[in-house]
């Protein structure tokens, strides 16, 4: 795919050049990337490069072992594609793990309530039109999709529908991640008055990641799951799907949507 | 969103009634699965309930972990949510991790050539017509999407394009894993003369798991990102991406693409 006069991405490094039937074309970079604390490896994901510190940052937060930014970089080891955090976090990884240590084990009901355990309070958050929410995926700036049709996007939103930061990735729930850790650098979180949107569907665990950062409206172009409406109307978010043609579906907390 | 006269999903579990805008409507369900072999938790996924046994037994198979169908069950604890497998594993879970091992460590190289460790070679295939290529994804059976909008497939075709199997999951990977372990119950692997077709983009993770099982082509409606084209490409795995409105892109092993 490519669509000549489309705006250059945010970092060169997002896109590839290919070969496909005699002419060129552009891709998605996915490459993976280890995520260490002080040195220990803690994760894998495979990733767009680019705002990696973001990324790791973001990661960690939605994971509840950091609260603030703390410093990070690249390594020069594994070509580039692994990152060091500095500690102390918040507690041992795997430690509140939602399947490990909830009372009722693997279930709906435990991974919610782990979410509560990790996240503070959401605020009351701002009333906004629902034009306007139906109209957020419209103003999320995709430069990257636009040439290669291969990535999601993560899009926040103050309340008039001013994009104040959009991040791309190969995988849905990294761009999340990229927007939260910008928002821990500058000190935005929690994201009290403002609203995330999503390019895709909405799982429980972009909403859990919402949650953790205090989002008070998440909207996503495509359907909720079952256990992202229950996380949503457990812990005060309003969420908000098929934001698309001028129309949304509110599944929970309506009372932030004026009609 | 809601389908009248939508056909009936393989297994009510996949879908929940909920309350919008005071009338009914229907989601695709989310719940955690623990994954355990011989009662000891290997994993945890959030998928849609329904064809667990096949879920694990294709995860494993992914992994490299198993060769053929173990006896599988859902376990009486953690509200239905956990399934047990029987073992012994080909060799011990994450032993074989590809950052963990691989000479370069956390790089798509390393990743590449740890999945050329998991999976034999490529058989020749069949060689399709482009547009019966093109067509697949229009083939594909997807009842509880037609009533949610909220879930993935994979079908699995012969190649006179006849649907063979269709699986629908909240997560890609779940669905071409349900359709990997209901191949693997059957005798079916490796799937040496069909084509696997994927309703979304197409990933180094969806990649692996078609290449590991041995399929000579593998299909999406999405686009490809640059490491899923470099392990189709070294796997000989013919690689089609952006099928939909009668048209394909065909980005490596064009050879099985009969124009």
């Amino acid at each position: 795919m490519s669509a000549p006069g489309a705006a250059e991405p945010d970092d060169p490094r997002m896109l590839a050049r290919i070969e496909r039937d005699g002419a060129e074309d552009v891709v998605a970079v996915e490459e993976p990337l280890e995520i260490r604390v002080d040195g220990a490896p803690l994760a894998v994901t495979m990733r767009t490069p680019g705002h990696d510190e973001e990324l790791a940052l973001g990661f960690l937060h939605g994971e509840g072992l950091i609260d603030r930014a703390h410093p990070a970089g690249l390594t020069d080891d594994l070509a580039g594609n692994a990152i060091d955090v500095r500690g102390p976090l918040l507690h041992e990884p795997g430690e509140r793990s939602f399947y490990a240590t909830s009372s009722c084990g693997v279930c709906g009901k435990g991974a919610i309530e782990q979410v509560a355990v990790l996240s503070g309070p959401i605020g009351d958050g701002p009333v906004l039109p629902r034009e306007l929410l139906a109209a957020l995926p419209e103003r999320m700036r995709q430069p990257a999709f636009e040439r290669s049709g291969g990535l999601h996007a993560t899009g926040r939103f103050d309340a008039s529908g001013s994009l104040l930061c959009v991040r791309e990735d190969v995988g849905r729930h990294n761009a999340m991640d990229k927007v939260i850790g910008r928002a821990l650098i500058d000190g935005g979180i929690p994201i009290g008055e403002d609203v995330l949107c999503v390019s895709g569907r909405l799982s429980f665990e972009l909403v859990q990641k919402a949650a953790v950062a205090g989002a008070p409206i998440l909207v996503g172009v495509g359907a909720p799951s079952s256990l992202a409406i229950e996380l949503a109307a457990e812990r005060g978010l309003t969420l908000c799907g098929f934001a698309r043609r001028g129309s949304v579906n509110v599944y929970t907390h309506p009372a932030r949507v004026a009609d």
